[in-house]
C-alpha cells in the first residue's frame, strides 16, 4: 500500500492529465461552434466521443480507488477537497455500467435529432419516444447511484455538488411565489419603453472588446468569437474562449451575451492556479459559474450608472443617434411575461426555472411520463407564468436540454441569479464606493472582491458553503426580491 | 486466443481510437498556431503531451501485439497492409523504453529554446550541448530498434516507409552532381527579371481563396487561415485545415505557399475513406505528400499555361497593375544558388537537402559530432551549393529539426520533388490535354489523374512500390532534370 505522500503524488498526476483531458474536449467543442467547416461534422462526434471515453476508463480506474482510500484520513484541508471533488468522478464513474454509459450517449444523439424534428414541425409526438427513453435510462442511471435524500439529488450532484432537492424546493417555491406576487404588480403599470434603433453589427463588436477590457477580462489569455448560441470555455486560466452574437436590432441581448461570458470568463481567469492539477483550481459547480455571469450581466449590466458609463462610449461609435443612459436602463430592465426562457426579462426568467424544475422532479420520481409531458408543461406555465404556449416548439420543446439527456442543469441558471443578488447587497457593504466606481468603469474593486471571494477560492468548498462564507446569514430569495424591486419596481412606480 | 476475424475487429476499434487521437493533436497544433492566446502557450504542452502519452500506451498495448501475431498469416491484402503500418507502430512504442521517449521529449524542448537563443545571437555554441544530447538520444533510440542494414533508416521508417539508405544516397548523388552541373551552366547567364511590385493583401487573400476553389480543393471540407510558417493538418477528409502567409512584396512566395499546402490538403481529401480505421485511409509517407504539394506548387503552379489562366484573374483584382504572364513566369523561375532553405529556387533547393542529408547520415552514423557541425557544414555548403553563410543563423541554424530532434525529415523534400516531376511526365502522356486544360483553369484531370494514381491509394503499399505503379520504370532524377531544363533551363538559354 502506498504512502500517503505517494497516493498523492500519484493522484495528482492523473487529475492533472484529467484536465488535460477536459480542456482537449472543450477545445473540440469550441472549435466545432466556431471554426470548423460543415464537412468536420461526422468526424467530431469520433473524436469526442474518444476523448470521454479514455477519460472513463482512467477516472474508472481501481487504481484511483485505492489512492482515495490512502487519502481518506488526510488532515490536509486542500487534500481532503481534492479527494471528495475525485471521489464523486470515481463513485460515479464505477458505479454507472459502461454500456449504460454508451447507451446515454447514443440516446442522447438520437435525442438531439428527434428534438430538432419535432420542433420544426412543431409536433412533440416525434419526440415522445427519444425523451421517455432518455429518462429512463436516466432513472436506471440513478438506481445505481446508491441511497440519496431525493432521486434528484445524483443529477444536482453532476453540475451542483453540494445543493440538494430538499434544500432547493422550498427555496424555489418561496421564490416562485414572491416573484408571481410582483410581476402581478406591474402587470398593468406603463412601464419604460423598448429600444427600436437598429446598430451595425461592427460597431456592437467594437463596443463589446472595449466593454470585455475594462471589466477586466485578460485579452492576452482569451479571445471573443462569434457563435449562434454564446458560451465559454477554458482551456486553463491562460486561454479562456468567449463567444457572443450581433444582430443589429438587438443591440441589448448582444450586449448582455458578452457581459454574461464575460462573467463566466473572469471566474476562469481567476482560479487559483496554485492548486493546478489538484482539482481544485476548477469552478465551485454549475451555479457559482452562472452567479458570475449573471452578477456582471444583470447586476452590473443592466444598472443605470453602467450605462451612465456606456453612453458615450456608444456616442463616440455611433455619433448620429441620440443615445442615453436613462433610456437604455430602462429598455433593459422591462418586465413581460412571455413564453421563451432564453428572451425572458430579469424578473420573469426565474419563474421559466421554476417550471423546468418542478417538472423534471415528477419526471426523474417516476410521477410523470414523457406522454403527459405537454400537458404537464402548459398546465405549470399557465398557473406560474400565467402565459400558455401557441404550440409545443414554443412550448415543451423550446429548449435543447432535455434532448441530449441534460436533467438537473436548469436549476443552476436560478441558484446563480440568486446568489449574485445576495453578492451585490454585501459588495454594496464592502465597497460603498461600488457604484460610483461602476459609473467611471472603474471595475477593479468590483472584480477584486470576487476575486477574493469566489474566484481565488476554486474548488475547495462546495458552492453553498462557499456562498455562505463570501455573504454570510443573508437570504438569497430576500435579496433577490430587492435587487429586483430596486430596479424593475421602481422603473414600474411599484417599489 | 481470438479468431482472425475478432482480432481485426479488435484492431481496428484501436486504430481508429488511434485515428481520433492524431487528429485531436493536428487540432491543437492547427489551434496554437492561429487561434491560441498568448497566454495559452504553457498549458499547450501540456495537452499534445497528455495525447501523445495515451497514444503511445495504446500502441504499446500487449494487446495489439497479439492482435497483430493473430493476424500475420492473413491473406488479405488490405489486412496485410493494415498490419504492417500497425507493426511498425507497435514494435517501435514496445522496443524503445518509455524513459528514453521522456528524455527526447524534453530535449527537444530544451533543444528548441536553445536554438531560437542561438539562432538570435548568431552563436552555434549556445546550441550546442542541446544538439549533442538529441543526436545521442536518436542513437540510443536507434540502438534499441534492432538490425538495419544502415541506423539510418530506422530514422527514414518514420517518414517515409519504405525508403531506405541504400536506395536514396546513389539517387541523391546523381541529382547532386547533375544539379550542380546545370547551375553551373546558368550561373553567368541573364536570366528573368525579378517581380518588384507590391500586392495589398486583401488582393492576395481573394486570389487564394479563388485558385483553392479552381484548383479542386473542397472549401466545404476545409478552410484557409493565416500562420507565420504555412502548414496543414487534417482532421479526417472532412476537415482539412490549410494555412498560408501574404506579403506585400513577396506576391509570388505567397501564392506559392496557397498552392503548396492545396496540395497537401486535396491529397488528404482524397484518401479513401472506405478505408477510414484500417491505417490506410492516410498518406503514404511524408515523401509522398511532399509530392503532392510540389506538384501543385512548382509542376502546375509555376508553369507558363497557369500564369495564362491566372493573368486575367488578377487584373481583375489590381485593374491598376500592368501583370503578364510571362513575366510572372519568368521571375517564378530564377535560379540564384542562395543561403536559406525556404527561400530557395526549384532548382537549388535540393542541394540544400542534399547538405542535410549528407550530414544527417555522419551525424547517425556516429562519424560526426555536433561540435564539428559547424565547420562541416561550411564545408559542405561551399562544395554543394557554392555559397558560404557569414555566420551559423544563415548556416547551420537556419532550420528548426534538428532543435527538435527531427533527423531524417528533410530528404523527404526531394523524394517529393523527384516524386513529382516523374508525375509530370507520366501524365502528360496519359492526358495529352493536360497543359492546354490548365490553361483553361481546368484542373479535373489534372486532380484526377492524382486521385486515382495516389491519393485513393491511400497507404495499403508504402511510397516507393506506390510511384512505380503510377509512373512504371521511369527514372526520377531524369525527369527532374528534364522538368528543370524545360523551365529554367529554356528561360536562361541554356536547355
Amino acid at each position: 500500500m502506498a504512502t500517503m505522500a505517494t497516493a498523492w503524488e500519484l493522484m495528482r498526476g492523473r487529475v492533472g492529465e484529467l484536465e488535460a483531458l477536459d480542456e482537449v474536449a472543450q477545445l473540440l467543442e469550441w472549435d466545432q461552434q466556431t471554426m470548423m467547416p460543415g464537412g468536420g461534422a461526422p468526424h467530431r462526434g469520433k473524436h469526442l466521443a474518444t476523448i470521454t471515453g479514455l477519460q472513463h476508463s482512467r477516472i474508472a480506474d481501481p487504481a484511483v480507488g485505492e489512492w482515495l482510500n490512502t487519502l481518506a484520513e488526510t488532515a490536509d484541508p486542500v487534500q481532503q477537497a481534492a479527494v471528495r471533488n475525485l471521489r464523486r468522478r470515481h463513485e460515479r464513474a464505477v458505479q454507472v455500467p459502461v454500456d449504460l454509459v454508451q447507451r446515454l450517449a447514443e440516446a442522447s444523439n438520437t435525442g438531439f435529432g428527434a428534438w430538432l424534428d419535432a420542433k420544426g414541425n412543431d409536433d412533440f409526438a416525434r419526440f415522445q419516444p427519444a425523451l421517455q427513453t432518455l429518462v429512463e435510462l436516466r432513472r436506471e442511471e440513478i438506481s445505481h447511484l446508491g441511497e440519496a435524500e431525493h432521486p434528484y439529488d445524483h443529477l444536482l450532484d453532476v453540475y451542483d455538488p453540494g445543493s440538494t432537492t430538499a434544500q432547493l424546493r422550498p427555496m424555489f417555491s418561496r421564490l416562485s411565489d414572491a416573484l408571481s406576487a410582483f410581476i402581478q404588480e406591474v402587470a398593468d403599470k406603463a412601464g419604460p419603453a423598448e429600444l427600436t434603433e437598429r446598430f451595425d453589427v461592427v460597431g456592437q463588436s467594437r463596443l463589446s472588446q472595449r466593454i470585455l477590457k475594462d471589466l477586466g477580462f485578460r485579452t492576452s489569455d482569451g479571445r471573443l468569437d462569434v457563435a449562434a448560441h454564446p458560451f465559454t470555455v477554458s482551456l486553463g486560466a491562460g486561454d479562456v474562449r468567449l463567444t457572443t452574437r450581433y444582430r443589429e436590432e438587438e443591440l441589448l441581448s448582444g450586449l448582455g451575451s458578452t457581459i454574461h461570458e464575460a462573467g463566466h470568463g473572469m471566474y476562469e481567469q481567476g482560479l487559483p492556479q496554485r492548486w493546478a492539477g489538484t482539482g481544485l483550481a476548477q469552478a465551485a459547480g454549475m451555479g457559482m459559474h452562472e452567479s458570475q455571469s449573471r452578477f456582471w450581466e444583470n447586476v452590473i449590466g443592466r444598472s443605470l450608472p453602467f450605462f451612465r458609463w456606456l453612453t458615450p462610449i456608444m456616442q463616440e461609435i455611433w455619433p448620429s443617434k441620440s443615445i442615453t443612459a436613462e433610456g437604455l436602463y430602462g429598455a433593459a430592465n422591462r418586465v413581460q411575461p412571455s413564453l421563451i426562457r432564453v428572451e425572458a426579462d430579469e424578473a420573469t426568467y426565474n419563474l421559466h426555472i421554476v417550471v423546468r424544475f418542478e417538472l423534471e422532479l415528477a419526471l426523474m420520481n417516476g410521477d410523470l411520463e414523457a406522454a403527459d409531458l405537454p400537458e404537464a408543461w402548459d398546465a405549470a406555465t399557465d398557473r406560474i407564468l400565467g402565459v400558455r404556449a401557441p404550440g409545443p416548439a414554443q412550448g415543451v420543446l423550446q429548449d435543447v436540454h432535455w434532448s441530449a439527456g441534460l436533467f438537473g442543469y436548469f436549476p443552476s441558471y436560478t441558484i446563480g441569479n440568486l446568489y449574485a443578488a445576495s453578492f451585490r447587497y454585501k459588495m454594496e457593504s464592502d465597497l460603498p464606493e461600488m457604484w460610483t466606481d461602476v459609473q467611471n468603469g472603474r471595475f477593479e474593486d468590483v472584480l477584486g472582491w470576487l476575486r477574493t471571494n469566489v474566484h481565488d477560492r476554486g474548488h475547495v468548498r462546495d458552492a453553498p458553503e462557499l456562498f455562505k462564507e463570501a455573504v454570510g446569514d443573508r437570504d438569497p430569495v430576500a435579496d433577490l426580491m430587492a435587487h429586483l424591486r430596486s430596479r424593475h419596481g421602481a422603473l414600474y412606480g411599484v417599489s
